[in-house]
């Protein structure tokens, strides 16, 4: 079963183990004569990696992709794109002491309960490494989706325990370590992280992941919405606990006078359906949030089981990442990119290049 | 593109529209000699029913399932279940008036900038009419889950607009049309409803939805995994714009010391993962919540555009729903039951029968 | 799984027991806005139908195809479209009597082997009768390709047991009721088959079908080729046993100098390849050879076993169809469009509309 | 699209490029707990290895496949297996020449045709280059459908242009370098090779491949039938033209009376079917043929034209291989094996792991 393979026609399957000896995918259905070359996938990659500041788990990796098929002369050739990525930082002997152990809150146990294997490398399969390689899918994903439709994706931090943003601007995201949309409060974010390392313990976190310039028409009811689709896409991001399209759980509570965005012949008035109804597109940004938990992978011990079936205190050693959702926000755009183009090559196979051309709201 | 289809291994395609001769859905991939009647489907279209109260949205259908194959004998045979429905409350005149506007929030305008086609049947395609065949083939999934492995799929109402359960019992929730927790609270539904179809407005909702007894190690990592599909389950129903897994959004201000639930030899000492860690069920009760927006079908004139591009004020005639949430709690155990089934299978498909079998936690 | 589905894009799945209330498709991913209306279906229906003549199954349907959904005054909405017929020659009692044997060369046995039911209505799923659902969604493809790319799908009967044309003439083929390109053998053709008749046994039979106007860049490499999509195909109507695209078998005798076909730069010189290379379209005649098995529903007498374990003789009683390749044509037709439409789509997917406009031999 | 993928259960993705870095490919949904190492590989690699002979083209490829993922203290682990072989020897020098041209009979005309792009590297995608990673994916299907349900699967070359075997002994199979049944013939085999090699032209063959010990039950009607799929399956390997089950083509001529495989209570009278009734197996050994073309690769010039659309006559220097066919043996084995134990899968999703226990045939 394809379970390790996102998307119909835009397909991306991954493989690897954290501490295995590499990492890498394979994307199938890209459209040929794209310009990619190895060099298009630092940036992002940088965004991603663990260990860009303090903050975040300590684990340094070249992450050098390997192009290994697809691309011949700088161009997507249509044949799959392979990226391969070696495990150069492994450091298995962190694990070593609980490989006979379950972490509380960590997938450990459900993978043996699942596979009966038990695959303590760096947490195997299961580890936030993994979507190392969706990143570098979206790479061409979004490429793609800018040059043929204008559309761009973007997320941010939208909150960090209790803490929210006092203010918004895009500028100020990429210019601290956090993807923080208010760079007057970064210090407090410092110190609060600062302190949540010392006390050994963890955080959760909101990510608000906005595409825009994407055309009506994209999305396909009943099972394949678009919103549908973000929804998986998002919730199979490690340690993703919640989505909301628009105004979200905001909805409960509003009156349909409320919610409902009005047109006007200058275009909608608002956007609580967060550019999608029905399931498709309406031309207004799509707009997307998702809650993280705290890692479990904490310094304070917890109860829990062994293999042998005893009572046993844990805890995580090795590296420390006290708020996993900081690094989640170029994952989140990630896989935003990743359900649009495959709703583009969705939508012009059943609808035709062009889509169906009608007078559209500005 | 079979986006009109769920579920990998028992998967469930429907069709039809709202005011369309009839509706339908065909089931591949059910299990052979399993017991099924038409006189199963009666007490869950009951429940789903528009009509059942004077809260709810007026129209009343027979709702006649017709088995047109895959049963012999009273058994199911292996091969593709379908179920008919004819439409026999059509009504469509309510809905002639708005055949040339778009209904600002409904997916009127979306189907038309996709499809170059304005089908005025009642929302067509995009009208909640077509939950009624998930509930029809969850009929035959909760069968199979209940009989094979003793899993039960219960949700009730958890939020209406700003009123809350102020306790809890599933007795009531059968007991009461809004499929609330709390009888003493019922009167008070009651009168809020009653007030808010005078005004003509709605209002949004939140179901949960809870399954029980679900053995460890169901779902599949790293897209297919049990909450991915859960999320896109539950978006996929009509109004649904959030969802969340255990503690939901709840997780983003809790520390990792806390969301964990740890293990004991006689169990897992909370769940606030709502029964999935690393996207495979953990044994404990799978949790999930969401959440409705207010209808968009509502008495209140709003601003909106029509086909020749002109600017009109739009009111929705006919029949009116003030919380289309109340009766999305049968869909929702449905997509829940839906998406429990196929992981069986395909958790049988990959590890076996009788899964690995671990000892497990109690 | 969808095993009762095919094709990737536009996808059609079908239901239904011969000898069950109804059969019927469901056909998703059509583009929108194609006219489809319900006497569009009788031409093709009428071809395949049994009972045509009195050299095939004396089963006559009425075969009226209802259109349940997808359809909105008289033009494809983009929605699933589900068509019905109701089965109104059902005489289970032809059947009544082998109910508790298996006929040896019939799929009785292996169905009951797999699923552990014996429905024997008609041979249930495996019976001929789901064939005619191929034919009618093969309609709305066949009515697509022709409008949009002027393809076109004709097929004829290549072989009756040993019986080979002695000549080809397209007009011929519609003018019998053998499907046959040489007028002049029709009454030998008609003796033969009344002498099989009279034997009470069955013959095998070879049918060619021919797709022309089919543009280059159809198919995917490497486990979507065109050629392997056909392979499947035709391989999936009943009693067919062997699949030819281009020369074939024959090319096992040919030189490499014999059977590659050289360009020039008024077209291609030759089509041994059949118009596919690779996988893709060559852009020159699409051409495959499909070999009819006899059915083994004939009137002499043949060993076999029972369910109660018990070595029985079976004598097929009722409808007895001496030559079922004759009705076979229509059915190869139906699944070489609907294979041809699936890559058509897949390819402006991937591609665009236009595909890649390369210059195109003549 | 996942075009480049094979199986829906056991789902094998291919990538590479013949003389591009590396060829590799990602095998989804393999059941845990089966034993593999990398020099499991080793055997059949050989086997299917260019170059064994002074028959077959003389590139000679080292071939080592490096475990990337899924597999962990040599047990599979149920998470994704990546295998990846680098190519050291890729010579494209051979090929420089031909890079403007399309040599008449070959894919490099449709690919270009398609996707805009000319890749000349040996083949590029097309080359039979792939097919290695096909039977290092089969190694591990094999190893599981040996162990688990006793099935093993051997092919044979049973025609090299008009030479046909004059006796059939499985043991000579491994003996001689064209997988021949029948010892005495060699000598002639290798003197026709040489005579064909110094024409500088290529001959067809046909393969045939046998499946023993494939218990009843195995196979999806309608269109996942088990002979739909091996025709897929089979057809998808370069050069392959034509695709039998059982008798195949010899059925046209055959009467019902012939044709139908009588059953005893002590097992089944002939094999005419190959094994495969409706689709599904019966528990006779499933038995396959494959035609393939002479490979137009060849050194006799033929006209064709160019990218600058000239006519030109057209030779391919380099490797040489003047029958393809020889080396497909192996690899029609690897396909029959993705075949089975994908249906292993897909039969125990929904029939459990047993199946259907029915008393069966010896």
């Amino acid at each position: 079963m394809s379970s390790n393979s996102f998307g119909k026609l835009f397909t991306v399957t991954t493989f690897g183990e954290s501490h295995g000896p590499a990492i890498g995918c394979v994307i199938d259905g890209c459209p040929p004569g794209l310009a990619i070359e190895e060099g298009d996938f630092r940036a992002d990659l940088d965004r991603r990696a663990t260990g860009k500041s303090r903050h975040t788990s300590q684990r340094r990796e070249a992450d050098e992709v390997e192009i290994l098929s697809g691309v011949y002369e700088g161009k997507t050739t249509g044949t799959p794109i392979a990226l391969l990525i070696r495990n150069t930082d492994q450091r298995s002997k962190d694990y070593g002491e609980i490989t006979q152990t379950f972490r509380p809150g960590h997938a450990d146990y459900t993978y043996w309960q699942k596979y009966g294997i038990r695959d303590p490398r760096g947490g195997g399969r299961s580890s936030a490494r993994e979507t190392t390689m969706r990143v570098a899918a979206a790479v061409i994903a979004k490429k793609w989706l800018a040059e043929r439709h204008g559309v761009t994706v973007r997320g941010y931090l939208a909150q960090l325990g209790d803490i929210a943003p006092e203010g918004f601007d895009w500028d100020a995201v990429e210019q601290n370590p956090f993807f923080w949309p208010h760079a007057e409060q970064v210090p407090a974010l410092e110190k609060a992280m600062d302190a949540l390392r010392k006390s050994g313990d963890s955080v959760g976190a909101r990510v608000n992941v906005v595409a825009e310039n994407v055309p009506p028409g994209w999305g396909e009811p009943i099972y394949g919405k678009l919103d549908g689709d973000l929804a998986a896409a998002l919730m199979s991001i490690n340690a993703v606990k919640g989505v909301e399209i628009g105004d979200g759980f905001g909805a409960i509570t509003q009156r349909g006078s409320q919610h409902r965005d009005e047109m006007h012949l200058d275009g909608f008035a608002s956007n609580h359906a967060g550019g999608i109804l029905g399931g498709i597109s309406t031309g207004q940004p799509v707009v997307a949030s998702m809650a993280l938990k705290p890692t479990s992978s904490i310094l304070i011990p917890g109860h829990s089981v062994n293999l042998a079936g005893e009572a046993v205190d844990v805890v995580t050693k090795g590296r420390h990442d006290p708020c996993v959702g900081i690094r989640a926000t170029p994952i989140a755009e990630a896989m935003m990119a990743l359900v649009l183009i495959d709703h583009a090559l969705r939508h012009r196979a059943q609808c035709g290049d062009v889509g169906v051309m009608q007078p559209r709201l500005p």
